[in-house]
């Protein structure tokens, strides 16, 4: 019954075309459902077009793609503040959802959320020396309060450390206080030269957490253990399959002794960097002399952690599941998991059993919406599709006739004829099951896109000819990495992996003998 | 069985005392359950000794008290930034819970979370000329960015209403894009001169609402909802009656037509100004040209809302129901309703059936802890009280003999005895009670403190011997509320309230015609 050009004689005997072709050609059902006059026509026509025109293929432009389906998904603009966005409500529900989700994942294993001051006072940003270096050549300083110039400028915070170390300085006294494992959802600053959406922003909303810990043991195990959080909620939550593995030396955050990180694929091939942490041995905790007398009645040093996420996430939803069509959103994280679109809507009571509809299907706890408007089913479609919401059900005169509802998968298309009876026990498994299917794209997809290299000519290779990441012997010096850098046009080293593989002997780049397996790749 | 001084054999025949008497005077339960060498004993009986007497009492000095209980509860500090606090994780516990009920309430009003720039351009800022005239004085400027002067300072945001106009002013074309509803979580920053705990900081934790609507009548409205929002909110959740209604013109936020207000009335008789809505008229709007094409094709202003509660409102919930043993938290608000604390827990069984009794309180959807520390029981109740856990649940050996617990209600500190096979059932109905009685006792508290004055004589009488709230008539200048609150060393007016009372003909203060019922009284 629903063919590629599947017709529904609910909408007036009209047949229109799948959301795909209709986003490209046809903005005819426009006529049978606009209730305006005729200059409205001509207007929503226009738009409508206008709409589905607006999105550049990925594979034609994928920058220019990203752009425009941020954009017309509405889901964050430029301001007038230089390099600061608006996050608007579509992109924020998406940041509250990650929030949700990933605040109950902290609390689980013992996180306890605080908030600390926006400003540092210059001297507490300086007491360790490789932060300093990393961060005073990008912070906002703040130099005048009300009508007076400051006796300390103080910078508004890039990052937070220096603040806990301070503040745990003046409180932490006896191993009774020990662990403090804390965490902060809030903003940071830091004036980056270039922006782009969600990816690089002066100031962008994140969590860090920070801790403390009585032993070096216990610091390093809260350090992988939040790298696994991370890793568990987006390949979860988010369907995004992970590299993870720890960061070298060049690439790790200013001050850490090592930095883990968790790397996603982009459908560019291009690497994102979506989440760190950072294991600080004593470095700071020195700095800062957190002392604390332990049983022995001894001072020691702390040991401290700290890790990050931030809106960038945001990003790699768009680029790893988005289409041609715009975003879209797994079912876990997604603000709206289903929007009704009632077909005919002008019809006897097609309205009050769309209503019904979502009314059973918020009461059986699934995030729902209806779109009621005067558009057309087509516009209605296309716009669901933006925006990205997972699954849509639509519903006609015909469709209750037949007492079902026809349930479209935003990823796929499949069409699901289902019984209104069933509707609200049969959803969930759709979206378990898209969530589930999403994920095993999205590997397969990055799989068939890593490479080996055992030269540096298979390496510019590959980096000129195949989107992608490369696994590469590394001997463990910086030299290589910055000449496998310029060799090859921008390829920076991602993780050294847990799991490693002997590729060969030596390095691909020096040819010494090799220390370890590193994935490469070029990154945002 | 429970009398004043209820025994529990339990403990190994010692009899302890109430807490409330165990805070003046009694350490010596420390004695019986403290498991470490003798001089980590003395350093606990000190320590104990130490929490139980560093609360002031509220009679004696109420500052101080509400200084005390701050520290002691551990829910804010101050931080090396002037002026700025640290929210510790229990204080921070509670505002995430503010969010929650709060953020759930907007939301049924179809309000749509976003997030605007942390700063604003000195042009924006001035663009409306009373703003600019009430905020210039107290923000702070940065004036760098990275290494370089900024061509234009910016200011870190005291509130957004300029950033929302400069977007909208740029976004919103057609009466289709209206309304806009809009809020955010956020942090603002006002150069304050001196500081108290949640009361009053430099920068401070709040939700800020901003709306734009297609007419006069609709955004009047909406500030009205608000304010219903913000009250059911407050009187529901946190069990604090209040006063409602708008304020003078001297009262009013920078830039408003009209602000309203919600004042609750604090233990002292003052009053604490807890959440402000406004409605703008089409001021700002007409300052930063946002104008909507109508159906009628003509081009209209807009015309504007915002609104905002702060974490301001943790300083009510202290001062409304704190005592002298340290806060008490609201059922619904707290962050832990119920703590379960073991009594003789190195005796067989009771640990294994203390844990029990968590998981099934956690798995019926209580907010639920245990304490099971090597401290005394009656220290562990202090903790209990100072930190406001509603409830505390205590279960020892002989009470696991009787399949029973002993609830003890943080506010009345009365003693119910429930068995354990109904306790999950009945603790709901303790907190609702509890709840309930909460807020009753605050409004009759509230209700006694309410006086009324005809003439000057009397407004002076009362301010200096009453503290509570003062209905007295108002003629409307401006002249008046500054000779009042000269005359009675600082009264104010809270506001004017919708349901009017004719006390007098004349104004309490000039004589002259009235022209509304005012409450009047001393302000946080």
């Amino acid at each position: 019954m629903f063919g590629p050009f599947w017709g529904t004689e609910d909408a007036g005997g009209f047949i229109y075309a799948m959301p795909e072709i209709l986003c490209r050609q046809d903005t005819f059902p426009v006529y049978r459902y606009n209730r305006i006059n005729g200059k409205e026509k001509e207007k929503t026509m226009a738009k409508e077009k206008k709409l589905v025109e607006s999105i550049t293929s990925r594979e034609e432009d994928f920058a220019q793609w990203y752009t425009d389906v941020v954009r017309e998904a509405k889901l964050c603009n430029y301001s007038s503040v230089k390099g600061c966005l608006i996050y608007e409500p579509n992109g924020y529900a998406i940041w509250e959802n990650v929030q949700k989700d990933l605040d109950a994942r902290f609390k689980e294993t013992g996180v306890e959320n605080v908030y600390l001051p926006l400003l540092i006072p210059e001297n507490l940003l300086q007491k360790e020396k490789d932060h300093v270096e990393g961060f005073a050549p990008e912070v906002a300083w703040v130099t005048h309060g009300g009508m007076e110039p400051l006796q300390e400028r103080m910078c508004i915070r890039p990052t937070s450390e220096t603040l806990f170390c301070d503040y745990w300085s003046k409180t932490v006294q006896s191993y009774r206080d020990l662990p403090k494992v804390w965490n902060q959802w809030n903003s940071v600053l830091r004036w980056e030269k270039t922006t782009r959406p969600f990816l690089r922003s002066r100031e962008f909303l994140w969590q860090e957490g920070h801790t403390i810990h009585a032993t070096y043991e216990e610091a390093e195990q809260r350090t992988l253990t939040m790298l696994q959080v991370y890793r568990a909620f987006v390949e979860e939550d988010l369907a995004i399959p992970l590299l993870t593995g720890r960061k070298t030396d060049s690439e790790k955050f200013a001050g850490a002794e090592d930095t883990y990180t968790i790397e996603a694929m982009m459908h560019d091939g291009k690497a994102l960097q979506s989440g760190t942490s950072h294991f600080f041995g004593s470095g700071f905790a020195d700095a800062f002399e957190i002392k604390y007398l332990d049983k022995d009645n001894q001072l020691k040093s702390v040991y401290e952690t700290s890790w990050g996420l931030s809106t960038r996430i945001i990003g790699a939803i768009i680029m790893v599941h988005g289409d041609d069509s715009g975003i879209v959103l797994p079912p876990r994280i997604a603000p709206v998991q289903v929007r009704v679109i009632p077909v005919a809507q002008h019809k006897e009571g097609v309205l009050e059993k769309a209503n019904e509809l979502l009314s059973a299907l918020k009461a059986a706890g699934y995030r729902a919406d209806i779109d009621m408007t005067e558009k057309s089913p087509g516009w209605k479609f296309s716009e669901q599709e933006i925006v990205g919401i997972p699954t849509r059900i639509e519903i006609g005169p015909k469709d209750i006739g037949k007492n079902q509802v026809v349930v479209v998968r935003r990823d796929t298309r499949e069409k699901i004829v289902v019984s209104l009876d069933e509707i609200t026990d049969r959803l969930n498994g759709i979206l378990e099951t898209m969530q589930k299917e999403m994920y095993d794209r999205a590997k397969v997809y990055r799989d068939e896109r890593i490479y080996e290299a055992t030269t540096m000519d298979e390496m510019i290779d590959l980096a000129q000819n195949k989107p992608g990441f490369i696994k590469a012997m590394w001997c463990g010096c910086e030299e290589c990495e910055k000449q496998i850098k310029e060799m090859t046009g921008g390829v920076t080293s991602r993780c050294i992996p847990e799991e490693q593989q002997h590729l060969s002997d030596t390095c691909v780049c020096c040819g010494k003998p090799a220390r370890s397996m590193v994935y490469w790749g070029k990154a945002y």
